[in-house]
């Protein structure tokens, strides 16, 4: 298997005009518990599976001892008035070039069916354990701004200072390539953990993009568990710096490339 | 060389409806051990030499100092009623894509002589010294799970937990976009050593599924050698573990990415 | 994307036997700082942008939170009574064989537009943090030295020792497989930090090349709040040293591999 | 430049029935030595030069500060009655797929002008920094054994235990896939420093081969200046183990993998 394959798994499904929602593994994995949850929740299809030999060489084992290789692939979801594309997986591209390879087979599947308008789900690392109950939007294009701050999307001059990187980053600049709009949406997380605490966050900015409701609570649940988690992340956080202070005392930054 | 290289080493040989063994090395090289068991203990002939970029740029060297490129081999067995095909090699892919390519490779090959069933063996980590007689099984299509636990292999929820990397998962992925019916079969290792005491266990498990019984002296006979390591390994172990409860004390886990 | 994307965003631009001039990133960003304050100052124009999956798989934000995928861009400029091309970007190629194919295409363009000179512009990594008002250069053709000597371009044998690793080098050396003259020239850099400062160093050169003067005036700010960091720096690696004779004493060097 | 280049730099070079030595880049340099010494000694002419973009992206910088690409080369020697095909260059593939591609390249060179016999000349690594005046061989084919030890080759089996890696290794089994007879001789050598004294090992035993006499006084030079350096990495190995012995005591192996 030299090539990307894929399967058409149901056929004759109408989708009108869809959204493509991407929400692939990354940052607390904040996209991907947002676009799974969109697919639970919602009245779906599952209409393609995306093999690829830029996706790790191994099979994931299910509850049966039944083994599925890993992909990535696209549901066709109902969302109110909306038709959506979800995009969901277990791994991005495991090389370089193959990121370029297969966001550019996204569109092309997205382009087969008039996605006219992206949305990637990520997460944006903060460093921090404090949830922060916001979502920060990049854009390709200035006019797409002003409507996402309408419902509540935060953006921040040139944040995230690194760029965006993976799909949720390309994605975007493909995207302008191609002339179709994408916005990435960035729930803020601390970058530790997997976060459904963000996602919680991110959702309810989709549902208003949308203009649907969906139920928060499987992610709520999650949530709670995490809590005890991150509990115990904070106070093992707090022992280290204490530690570090009494170590270093005058602080010392790393003064590289700094400019 | 840009391409992998087929070479037929052998023409006009029998094979009906041939089970593909695949025993590469991977975790104690468990099915290393045990496929090339089966090559030296039942009437076998090697009727494929595979080549391939994607392994090491090198040679071994044999006990007359000649060199021989490191490579993946078919061999043709009688086992029982059974036609075998086994396929055993010195290295895996060194690279992701490679791996794709080469497992599509081999199942090109297995396709042109009817093979319908695989069983890839490889060795699960336990990360434990003490030796457990047990094979853990996954299958590529539920049906096949209560025909292997008639015979003893093990089944278990979600496990491997991490899935199963490199041929001998990915070999029931591919299979399963094929329509051919695979199973993986891991021996239980400790992950630390060659085990052949686990491919004893593993071995057993083959030797009923091709209905066969099959000498297992030479594995035996290594399995000695390595216990006396292993002996010494545990008293190592328990050495460093005094060690470690007495630095730690509290016992404070890696907290990261647990959801 | 598979393939290297070239897009030109002007047309019937009127350029006129071309110089081209490279200015990627690399040590202390000296080329870059270089490149794009002459694409600033000169009358300019972007004619070519180049989006490559040898590129990192990434998007920059702006100031306005609009994303642009990493790119090298081409821009045509009017320096006095030369024609430019400059050759600026975000990174340079991900990937070993991304090098080669990357620079033949960068020629390849040169080509188009008849570029018979090119000069790529870096830093050479002096090690130490005093400012050295020095430009070192390469060629890769003996001609082109005397006539870099007579403007103030230092040649040092067997320097860099080490060969020059990139873009810089890599353009020299496929230059002339096509019978392009080229030089490389390198402002000293401590190679710690952005360096603004080595880049005034190379500017000067640049212009008596081109015979024009261009106002470095943003270079000297930026040099300026680049000179506070150094001089922690400094303050820092007189700390280092102290602490580093008081360890050592006998003052071991590494002599793996001298020869 | 997406694939090799080969630029052939001297044509009407009469060759008779050449054999092909190869001396690229290895451990303590020793076959590279040895090639480089021979094309300076012998009456010789550059024929091929060979770039590609699986060799580092650089160019190396000479004393006239002119740039030179990374490349092989090929040289047409004359040693006695054999005409010889010497391979030397800067640096091996940088990646797993370009040595394969490489080591095809050279034996369809090499096939050209009608090789059938190979010499891969490299360095055996001891660990141990005392002198041993032997060279250690390797055949592709059992009856070129023989041939060898009768003029002073040493033959053990089963080394190098780790098989032979890279171009040495991988040309003699390139050359068994098309029926041509290869040999790897390995000076022993630390694997430490760059190692002329090994060279000269290895030299004697080429004469002897080609049956000529070459001045190896330039190598005596080099490998007198070396010495002193091994006498201060003697001096420091010792001071090492004194250490090592101290801090260990008892002297626990690393038993992972042993089988």
């Amino acid at each position: 298997m030299r090539e990307n394959r894929v399967i058409h798994t149901a056929k004759n499904i109408k989708i009108k005009d869809p959204i493509l929602i991407v929400g692939l593994p990354g940052v607390g994995h904040v996209g991907k518990l947002v676009a799974e949850h969109l697919v639970e929740e919602l009245e779906s299809t599952k209409i393609i599976e995306i093999y690829s030999p830029h996706f790790p060489p191994q099979v994931l084992v299910d509850e049966n001892s039944v083994t599925r290789m890993v992909n990535n692939e696209i549901h066709a979801c109902k969302a109110g008035t909306h038709d959506l594309l979800v995009l969901i997986g277990d791994h991005q591209s495991n090389t370089t070039n193959g990121h370029y390879e297969l966001c550019g087979l996204y569109l092309d599947l997205a382009e087969e069916f008039g996605v006219k308008r992206v949305y990637t789900l990520g997460g944006f690392p903060t460093g921090q354990l404090t949830h922060i109950d916001e979502v920060l939007g990049a854009v390709n294009k200035f006019e797409l701004k002003t409507e996402l701050e309408e419902i509540g999307v935060k953006f921040k001059s040139n944040e995230p200072g690194g760029g965006i990187v993976g799909a949720s980053g390309l994605m975007l600049g493909l995207c302008k390539l191609r002339g179709i709009d994408a916005a990435c949406l960035m729930g803020m997380t601390s970058g530790y953990i997997v976060d459904p605490k963000s996602a919680q966050s991110l959702l309810k900015i989709v549902c208003k993009i949308l203009n649907v409701e969906i139920d928060a609570s499987p992610l709520e649940e999650r949530a709670k568990e995490m809590e005890k988690i991150v509990a115990r992340l904070k106070e093992y956080e707090q022992q280290q710096q204490t530690q570090v202070i009494q170590e270093i005392g005058s602080g010392e930054e790393d003064l590289r490339y700094i400019g």
